[in-house]
């Protein structure tokens, strides 16, 4: 009985298993009712709850789980951990038939550790592989979080962790990995929830080549680190105070609101690209909805209240838990009434330029500077011409090289990183601005030039 | 054991009575979902079903009800209904120590009834009654359906049944009518879920008033009646086809829709103002989520299937629902993936200008025509000076009144009315539409000057 | 807009008012996430938290919600709270139009206030009070708290509360009491969710009385006071600690069961009468579901673990929180899988005997103790020949009543807390137990002769 | 993006599977809403529906969800379904990068198909299989269903599918089969919803054997077939009437119930072993709640109205949807207020005498009959000296091995299934039973003899 638990947006995976009366959690997050709901309608005692490795891309639940279930935590033994106790390769808990195996699988990490399930009532052959970001669907877990230097070495580890310890468990092994599609711990994940070892081994491009070839791959490859997993390594090595219930935000009217805006401030506007463009209040950054978990990281800091504004007033509580799975538990309070209030009460509207693509396109070659804020690789992978690049979370280190005196024009995917870029842009005091409505996937629907180099 | 069902939008109050092992529901609306698992989860046994007069603004779930659980239908004598039982003044229903007793109560129309619950167990005094379109929370039932001339005899009814029928069931009894705030059932009915006898004789001010001078004003009362009301109407006297489940809609895919918007097609958008100003479809009309159950029945017929676009797709459930009470069974689908579908496929994309209303007392006296689409009696309470009035709907009716050649500027009370008002006159042609933000509310709140006559 | 929440068992009513963007709550639970979730869903704010008066039968929810929400909280002056604001009589909060208006209203306890709703858009009358424990439907407040020589003093400012500051309000005065049918905290409440001034005084037999009479009544008025409520006094009083999330409840297998029976432990068998007399864990106390928050407060301790046995896994925390409502966080577990799990681990089972009442007629003169465990007005209404009467909540204090030497046949008045009794006394030690399913109602539909006195 | 949906009690898997906007269900149950609102969150237009078979166990809800959606229906080509399209061998479906390829996989039944999933964005190799009833976790298709006499004849063909079919597809393949464990279509099903090519080549014992000896083995195999299942057939070739919404069912009180037993009826009682024993309905028939949709088809038939009696009131509508799923549409009501209003309104009791496991090992050797209600095979294994063999399934059949003038102890498993043998024997005059609570499995954990053949 094994339930996959997945939090949008960090496309993080966590498995609930049950076995024997007793519940096993793989890898919980902080908002843990989830974890509570199932025990309780299964009838099954939280007791054991494994982390893969320091997670680095959301604050882990483990000891909130612990602390509210009594359950003990275990994690590898190759990192000094503030809480919980250290497991080693080959050590094995039982729960009735169901086997636990800890496998020793550095290169994501040096702690990292995958575990292995055998019903042995069975088989003694492996049924599935809890493997952190050891592998996921399509891809294998980044090296590169003890710098550049130590990737060579992180590689080599990753590639024997991979050869010499999953593929080995035979490939009638279904896989759950940590991560899925639209994670930022893998390159480029594959939207399968569950995979095997044989498929991966038949498909996964990385596992197609020798150890050389291998570290040479995963040395070169560049991924984005969003400023906030510093926070996050520290709080999962030390442990995050107790949330207990959600934060409970404020609903906040117009008048409020804007005597807050005399201090420091987060305004967080979560609309879709449109609505924000049509009127929206001045300062506020916009990260819609289903772009908060991924993107929040890059922008938002830990101090300054946080205050929503939306459409309306439905499922705050979403973006709250999003929030606070990545502790910012400084989430302080949302437009009561969505944005209509704020003009209803007849404060100051921003508005912001939308072109299509098909304006763009006629527009091309004109005064303007074109950014494109995508992913490095998609923007190498083929451009519009003239574009200049920076990715959407790297704006805030690098906006020195956007010109301040001519309009920029922003593009990315599909037309919301661009409109996240603009908000930006506009809060560092540039003006002219223009996001691109879908941007590339449009540019690209429509048939118009892209420049490969 | 009462229980008050709201219907949004419509405003539409239903109640579900509990007693005696049995559930008599008074006034159901057409998805009867919301009683059977009433009845379900109270294990009651639904049996009766009453209608206080035969509704104009919703489609009764009298038949649908009936149908499924075998339940009976009453409703008042005067009307030569196609289905149910006549019930007359005096009729006495017991359920255990529970009395429903009816009352003649004409005026709104002449077959309406209302009912009055007695707890014999405790008094033979009234405890509440349900008087449908008789009395409400600080209004009185409209009399203009039977046309301007027998406004003066439905008024005297209403005085009548008022006088001689309800008030007189004394200070203490509950009222429960058939709509609340927001219903076009009634000019002004306050936000008050329960209202008393008591406090009706106290506060209402068509009860302070001789039966000559509430002939008169009931008489000069004019209200809006939507088109569809006559549909309802015929439904509602002779019966509608069996719903069951509501009708599946289809995830329509932008190349799909925009094969369907060959053939005549209801493309109706759901978004808020600024989202539909941000961008939108080509002749799609705008009426947001909220406004579509008083407002779908200006403007949309009963044979083009109706597509939805909104910012996502969630919550479809709620739009289906409120068009099925309105007899709209010919919902087709919505775009699959909400409006950022359309422009990532390359779709063009319409606009719409929007002003603040800063903008528009800046503008104000430029040459461009000013339409105020509010209800009429809010025009002659206060205007923008310069505007002209058409109730936004109205507008099928009276589009002749708007220049074709000058920019149109609307405004209503905040911005949602006067964006549909410009999203229905783009699709007749008008080109240079804006919308104002906010309108009279953010207008009145920014200080600005009103006109009075 | 006013939300009624009830409390089930206890028949707990709190209210949720909306105005102006805030939210007002009265007397809220101490298991707040209804207020949260209801604050969000309409996008108020929590600022205002009133209590009536320090409730004895449940813990309130004010410290709590204040601690989450950062609202204040307000009751009477004439009591020493260590925690919150004293309010006034005449003191006036305002919320836009709506006002709420601080009655000083003794009786039930010295500090007991009401509060008066009034739309100042609409009237300056009342239109709704919320009266804590001073009228109920069809009932007054127990003035039995301050010992049996202040009652007539209290019974007095009862009388002058409601003849100077209820009655006054008006006819037309919705009443929104702090207790339903069912409660201990009035003799005898009806089942209306709301009722009226005017219906009260017209129906309310306590007022029809003479201030004399009405003392004298009142004076004489026995009613059931469990042990627990000195818990709820002292913590109402002093603020009770912060609960955040509802305690986790561990799933217990036979065999931890069986162990924890080694020390002190609350065994809460919450099935029916017929599944606990089918068999059941020796040594547990049998209150159905549905009867525990009524039932515990009589039976449990504050310090042993409290298991529950149910027939399954299902909703155990709706039990979990009717505890928590009473203060009783030692709850600890459940037998995981429910009953069936303990026999099938081959663990020893009790049964106990049941009789329907037509076995207990013709056995009726046998050689055993009758004995009747429904509140006392009920047996002096009318009881079984040769009964003895002892109140079920009472049967820990007056135990020594009963002989141990001949079988003891017990009935209440549906035979579920006739089980309860069976189920105590085993503890106790009886072995020759039986319980009368259906009890007096069943008796008295079968048409079996009642003596009354 | 693949859903397993599951159907408890029947342990009937179905898929649902999102693919490029449109929505492919295998196998959908009846009660289609859960695929519509799948549909509806993830912005899906259902298009395709494939029967991997023609279902013995349950009505399958094809013709329900084509009529509601529009999709079309696919089957095999070797049974003259009398509605959908046959597909045939190799015949592939394209929906964007994922394929939908169809293999002839006869052996369970003659036009048993399997589905091949690939992901062609990723590889030509399989990555998934939708294989029916050709393979389970554990275990392969029953082949019985043609005759003793083609046993043979079938268990070859299966033998063919699997290993020139299925296994080639490659270890790496996940497979998707149409049941679970408890199912009756296939001997002894694992607990794992997720299995792959690999792990059953080397766990399932069916698989490591010659062609010959598979044909042995699979020929040998009894397996229960309940009566219902040749309804099942019929509808399941023929296609069964649109249902629409779930039947209402009527809250009976014990005076309506009453009359009705005059006439013919099945009054099914769900509630526990001990509940049931503790007092029941005269002449109703014990299935314990889950044990509905495994063991109604062997009692109930499609004639007599089924009334439910339970506990209490909640969550009739999982059984009313269990019972659906069979094709009983004759639900007609419950017992509202649950049992308790039986014996509140004086109605006559029946109880049934409940022994523990210890209790029976007392009484072994006495004046009675022993019966053992469970699968053959369970018997086979091991059973209780002294006792008789009767499958619960077949008591109907075989009652006559049973007699008359000695009291029946039975025993199954648990306990539940010899309660529901106890209570069909009741209803056929038996009236000397015992129900062993517990059963084998306490049996045994007591460390009693148990007697291998």
């Amino acid at each position: 009985m094994v339930k996959l638990i997945k939090s949008a947006g960090i496309a993080h995976h966590s498995y609930f298993i049950g076995a024997s009366g007793r519940a096993i959690v793989v890898d919980p997050r902080r908002d843990v009712e989830v974890y509570l709901d199932l025990a309780e309608s299964w009838g099954l005692d939280i007791t054991h709850i494994f982390e893969t490795h320091r997670n680095e891309d959301y604050i882990i639940g483990s000891v909130e789980l612990a602390h509210t279930t009594g359950a003990e935590i275990f994690h590898g033994e190759n990192l000094d951990f503030a809480y919980g106790n250290p497991v080693k390769d080959g050590d094995k808990f039982q729960f009735g038939n169901i086997e636990l195996e800890v496998l020793d699988t550095p290169g994501h990490t040096l702690e990292s550790i995958s575990l292995v399930l055998r019903d042995l009532s069975v088989s003694e052959d492996a049924q599935m592989a809890f493997t952190g970001d050891v592998i996921f669907a399509g891809e294998t877990g980044r090296v590169d979080f003890y710098g550049v230097d130590r990737r060579p070495e992180m590689a080599g580890l990753l590639y024997d962790s991979l050869f010499n310890k999953i593929l080995p468990l035979g490939d009638q092994t279904v896989l759950c990995p940590a991560h899925g599609a639209g994670s930022v711990c893998g390159a480029d994940i594959r939207e399968h929830d569950y995979t095997t070892v044989g498929y991966e081994k038949k498909t996964n491009h990385q596992l197609q080549v020798s150890r050389e070839k291998f570290i040479q791959l995963k040395t070169a490859e560049e991924l984005y680190t969003p400023p906030y997993f510093q926070k996050m390594e520290f709080y999962n090595q030390n442990g995050v105070q107790i949330l207990g219930r959600l934060p409970y935000i404020n609903a906040l009217n117009p008048r409020i609101l804007k005597n807050m805006m005399k201090d420091r401030l987060c305004i967080l506007d979560i609309r879709k690209p449109t609505s924000f463009a049509g009127g929206h209040i001045n300062g506020s950054l916009n990260i819609w909805r289903e772009g908060v978990p991924a993107f929040a990281g890059w922008f938002l800091n830990y101090q300054d209240p946080i205050v929503l504004v939306d459409d309306h007033d439905h499922r705050m509580d979403e973006v709250r838990q999003s929030l606070v799975r990545l502790g910012f538990d400084n989430i302080y309070g949302y437009l009561a009434g969505g944005f209509p209030s704020w003009y209803l009460h007849a404060e100051h509207l921003d508005t912001l330029n939308l072109w299509s693509v098909h304006q763009l396109k006629e527009e091309l070659g004109g005064d303007f500077f074109l950014l494109d804020v995508r992913k490095l690789e998609d923007h190498t992978e083929g451009y519009i011409e003239g574009s200049h690049h920076i990715y959407v979370g790297e704006l805030p280190e690098k906006i020195g090289e956007i010109p301040q005196d001519v309009p920029v024009v922003v593009y990315c995917d599909s037309g919301y990183k661009s409109t996240t870029a603009c908000s930006y842009l506009k809060k560092c005091g540039y003006t002219d601005l223009t996001s691109v409505l879908g941007s590339m996937t449009a540019w690209t629907n429509a048939g118009y030039p892209v420049v490969n180099e």
